[in-house]
């Protein structure tokens, strides 16, 4: 499973998960003006990925910010995504899909094998069940996983997320349960059959670092649910904000993205271009080391 | 305002959105076996589009084929849309995106401008409005459109979106409220400002043809909420079902895909394939024959 791999890394390397959201205005500019945006890209990812393989569990590829370049933007994705299978360390493709049946076949093709392929996809589950199950045979016998959106970071989540449901319509769940709490529920219960040997599943929930409360709560509900926590650093969580996540100093990856990719825009931004990659290296340890400052 | 632009197409040509859900399966196998497989996709369609142009609304095309395919399928996907606008009829790129702000702007960036440009996408609402405003500025200066999706046509589709909410939460809006009921006064809240000469919004709304009765009630409630209607023909929606989503004639596209891109297998398999535009074009005839009998 997946999740085993998953959960070793966070264990060998620690849980920081960095987000290669990497846009034209995050490369440095020399870059680009040498190579122009996609090449540059892909050369700032490379050295990026060389530069914090060792000191991460895992990568996330946000590709949006790839299709915004059209083609050539979707080669530098698949070329970048390679690039991660070299090294050996997992890759989530965060891609929030989410459609019926034959359709949602057709991304699991796109994105667990071919030009696309990575190890862990992010879902939206707006569409129910359907929008999940066609992914599960890969889940079950092609080591992918999933990580189904829950809770999410961004400030307007709560129109939807946080929606109180009638204790009738939860059923035995119980009353005063919102919309992420039945979605949790859900994810829990669909990752079931997908245990690995670590007791976590291959099927995983989002769950932003913007709402500890929820993170505590819902790890409470959930001890063997894994998460992807984003929102740390660049939408303001820290350390003790994504330390509900954890039991045991594992059951979660946090993901951070511009504060990592664009660390070399420090105190002395006029020279750092050339020491982004070290950057990056020196902000995934100290993002680590804050994280564990605060871990249970 | 995009939105006139349907709803014109609508008067003029009826309701019928052909679904460009083009798979390898469904592409005649000579074309297959000739070109191959993102060289046939692209020449099917092709055809398809020139003999169906002047007997539909729009075209909808789902991105997941096309990304199943890699690079080379991506491709296609750009020059199907090149093909589309050569014709003028609106496209919808059913792309079902959803994700914070900085990342729907780059999105934006994908699907309005560059290789993948269409007139409207349909987005995936669990994230909120941040998941719909940075589309917003093309919406009011480009010409560019949103579908929400508010009620799938998929079977499990009622997990969440049939939830309960409860009175606390809806506050103004009344009692025995469900989840897309919910979202569906917040599209409609979104669209305000975006209203064309037609009265209708350029940000509308998904409601599944399998739901009719949900449909009628979304009607009566938002007379001017436009829809986009997926679920007529093989997912078992008929002209009766959508006749709801209908106000004079107007106010919705219906899509049906499989059952007009494989009309050729028809009542005689062994000799169709030569005919599949043909068959594609008059199962868009008999569509909206079918439609226009039932629309009130």
């Amino acid at each position: 499973m997946i999740i085993d791999r998953l959960v070793e890394r966070v264990a060998g390397f620690g849980p920081v998960c960095v987000g290669l959201d990497t846009s034209p205005a995050i490369v440095p500019g020399g870059m680009i003006d040498r190579w122009g945006i996609p090449e540059a890209m892909l050369r700032f990812n490379r050295e990026i990925i060389a530069a914090t393989a060792d000191v991460v569990a895992c990568f996330k590829v946000q590709i949006a910010h790839y299709e915004a370049q059209g083609i050539d933007g979707m080669a530098c994705y698949r070329d970048t995504l390679a690039e991660i299978r070299r090294t050996g360390v997992p890759v989530i493709g965060d891609v929030k899909r989410g459609d019926i049946a034959s359709t949602a076949a057709m991304y699991a093709k796109a994105h667990f094998a071919g030009d696309f392929e990575v190890d862990l996809i992010t879902v939206n589950p707006y569409m129910g069940l359907d929008a999940i199950a066609p992914y599960l045979d890969d889940v079950r016998h092609r080591e992918k996983g999933l990580f189904v959106l829950v809770r999410t970071s961004n400030p307007s989540s709560s129109e939807l997320q946080e929606l109180a449901v009638s204790p009738t319509a939860t059923g035995s769940l119980g009353s005063d349960m919102q919309v992420y709490e039945a979605m949790a529920a859900n994810v829990a219960h669909w990752g079931e059959p997908f245990r690995g040997e670590s007791g976590y599943s291959s099927i995983g929930a989002v769950v932003g670092a913007t709402h500890p409360e929820q993170l505590a709560r819902l790890r409470r509900m959930y001890p063997k649910l894994f998460f992807l926590v984003p929102g740390y650093g660049a939408q303001g969580g820290g350390g003790q904000d994504v330390a509900p996540a954890f039991v045991d100093g594992n059951g979660a990856v946090v993901n951070a993205s511009r504060s990592i990719l664009g660390a070399y825009r420090g105190a002395n931004k006029e020279c750092a271009e050339d020491r982004f990659a070290e950057s990056a290296r020196e902000a995934c340890l100290a993002m680590r080391d804050d994280i564990r400052r605060w871990m249970p």
